[in-house]
């Protein structure tokens, strides 16, 4: 029986998994997990963090038992150590340090992300913590049900450090978000940043931008965050989210080619430079649907569909991952924000002619109870006047995440921003206008020509 | 100076009136408008009845002020008798009786539709109540008023019949509801017309399905509305909510085309059979995007794109409609239920050979509180795998719309059912899931074949 080997019990590992046993049941399918959490939901760690989920066990998207009962083989606490692929072999070592090597015929690579380690001296002092795994999460846990502590200072406002803003807030702790950008969510333009900074400090949290930390230390029982503009924070308990790098060492060391920010380079097959070895999810770069190019950009929702891709080809399938719209979504209090596609500088940057519009709108008929305003910029190319991307921000009921979805599928097929006004929106006042908020943007847009 | 003359004041010829004087201001536009409230939202009249909007005066899209700023003449409380096509004129009277004829270079007709009066005896007395225009909406309210009734009938389960349960049982009215198909909105396939059934239930509204309504009679203060299967209501006012018909009466006078349902014939660029004469809003036949042929499909958000059009084309563009998709949504209560593209009786009835799939999704990570399930149905050709259509129907938090236009965007592009897996949607867990519902419904699906 031929034998599919993973590297990586998260997102794109199971997916892969899953897939594979779904496509061909010819393979046999071994998943070698870090640790005891296959196909947990670490984006969901905030949330348990937050108490808003009581059960950490919750966060799992399947359990072990389900995986297992789709013939997946699940080697848990297991390390893979380096991989030989003249022999087709991968050196694998047990929770209790026991090495062996195991055979595949066709292996996956998908080994994930780690935080990024900024500049900044003292990281490694009690009460400083990054976020990215189970463990990280159950010992940030321990140490704020142990120390109570009444403020934080969370470093990068990003989709993680925003959401565990909101996460500690709703604990009762006293936040402050130190972000080295000008302004909150990097991933979005200014001005919808800003939108974001009035909700944290509508929720308590202060908000300090443009701000580079650049040493945490130790006073008695506090920690004093120092950086420039004069930051200077007492605090009890630090958070450090300055983003994650691909895990890359493991492929790299079998001479596997890595490319931007060390991740494996892969093309839409998921196919390294290394024969029979495939790689998916936060370790690899992503092939850009618009750019038509890789980039790095690691995302589960992206990890889900490279492992499936992978999934598929490593059984013998003849699958193609179509490529990424760097579609992101994230709550931050009672505010949700999205995007789809380039903004403006990115656009640019990749030698387009971009226009962005900014539009504010209800996001239903404003008689109706309950209406917010949308704030939606919505970007073009001024030469074909197809449409590039948008980004919205409005209230968590106002149907923000898949407004954008609705400008996602358009993006896929490559629609023009004056298309939109010809796509069958649906329409009931309390949900909506006539003319949908995404559409009365792209008339924005024409009539800004 | 051209003058382009629109019959009707509402969606549709509103939409036309801007639309010309955006595309090209050397045009005089009038807009002939039979009641005062000209640019009303009339789909707005469930939500002031039921108490929900405290001044109908809210209901306006644009004020006259503000159409009128946009250099459109309103001739309001003003009827059009005739259309003289070889004269180019038409025959319009005022609110004080006094005719005259008014010359045009272009006319768009936008007269909209009438209720349907089904064939039940006594639908012509007090109590009995249709509701369409705003002269229609004051009636009623001024009834519910002054006779604050206890219990209230409803016929018809279409979407003004659900909105107006909700209405009446708002305003603490013991409703009942009586559909003569088998199942609630008939516009979704009756597993799902359940669903809207156990919501208006647990609401208290009686549903009666699978009943004719046939006399509506008098007995002392109270109505009695009887029909097949043994009903029998005693009843404190009654509204018939059985669809409408094109009014195109003034158009086929004047030897316009009319086809289905006698609604007037137009092509894609919303012109009628006859020179300088178009046509838009719930008076044309639609143009089906996926059927490639006319039907008859009256809705607001329809009626504003078909207005865009017939005002670009009559002052001079080139525009042409792309199509309906038969997107459609309502909410009733605490659910929200929507379609897009064809069903699967529709398919079959094309000469499609659909297959569709029911799954039950929560509408995010059921870790993360407040997840509610989505009920969905895709239907997809098994022949080609093209996406035909999605229903779908979930809590109005779960933002059941905005999915359902996703669908749109992949059905107007005219993908397959497989390839939604492909489109890069947004997830974060407290709104969706690594795969929307929309594409593990897609999953099951091709699963399914």
């Amino acid at each position: 029986m031929p034998h599919l080997l993973v590297i990586g019990g998260s997102d794109a590992g199971i997916s892969a998994a899953l897939r594979a046993r779904e496509v061909n049941p010819a393979f046999e399918v071994t998943v070698v997990v870090a640790d005891r959490y296959p196909n947990y939901s670490i984006c969901g760690l905030p949330f348990w963090l937050a108490g808003q989920v009581s059960d950490w066990r919750d966060l799992a998207h399947r359990t072990a038992g389900e995986l297992e009962g789709q013939g997946i083989r699940l080697l848990l606490e297991h390390t893979a150590q380096a991989i030989d692929p003249a022999g087709g072999t991968v050196a694998v070592i047990d929770g209790n340090g026991r090495s062996h090597h195991m055979a595949y015929d066709r292996l996956v690579i998908g080994t994930g992300a780690v935080p990024v380690r900024p500049r900044i001296e003292g990281l490694d002092q009690p009460g400083v913590f990054f976020l990215r795994t189970m463990a990280d999460g159950f010992a940030l846990e321990r140490y704020l049900t142990a120390h109570v502590p009444a403020s934080a200072s969370v470093i990068g406002a990003g989709y993680i450090g925003l959401e565990m803003a909101d996460a500690l807030a709703h604990r009762g702790i006293e936040v402050t978000v130190v972000e080295y950008l000008p302004s909150m969510l990097g991933t979005l333009d200014p001005s919808l940043g800003r939108v974001v900074s009035q909700e944290l400090e509508r929720n308590g949290v202060t908000v300090r931008t443009g701000v580079a930390v650049e040493a945490i230390t130790r006073r008695e029982q506090r920690l004093i965050v120092a950086g420039s503009e004069g930051l200077r924070l007492e605090t009890d308990v630090v958070l450090v989210a300055a983003g994650v790098r691909p895990e890359a060492g493991l492929a790299a060391a079998a001479g596997v080619q890595t490319g931007q920010k060390g991740a494996i380079v892969v093309n839409q097959a998921m196919e390294t430079n290394v024969s029979d070895v495939y790689a998916a999810g936060d370790c690899v770069e992503t092939y850009h649907h618009l750019l038509g190019r890789n980039v790095y950009l690691p995302l589960g929702s992206t990890a889900y569909k490279l492992g499936r891709v992978v999934g598929e080809n490593a059984v013998g399938g003849e699958a193609r991952y179509a490529g990424t719209l760097g579609t992101q979504v994230v709550k931050v209090f009672d505010l949700v924000a999205a995007r789809t596609g380039l903004r403006d500088g990115e656009a640019s940057a990749a030698g387009l002619n971009p226009r962005t519009v900014q539009t504010e709108t209800w996001d239903h008929k404003v008689y109706y109870p309950g209406a917010h305003t949308l704030y939606l910029r919505i970007t073009g190319d001024r030469v074909t006047g197809q449409l590039l991307g948008a980004q919205i921000v409005g209230h968590r009921t106002a149907e923000v995440s898949k407004r954008v979805d609705v400008v996602a599928a358009a993006l896929f097929n490559r629609m023009a921003v004056e298309a939109l006004n010809d796509v069958d929106l649906s329409y009931t006042p309390p949900l909506s206008s006539p003319w949908d908020a995404v559409q009365m943007a792209a008339q924005a847009w024409s009539r800004s020509a």
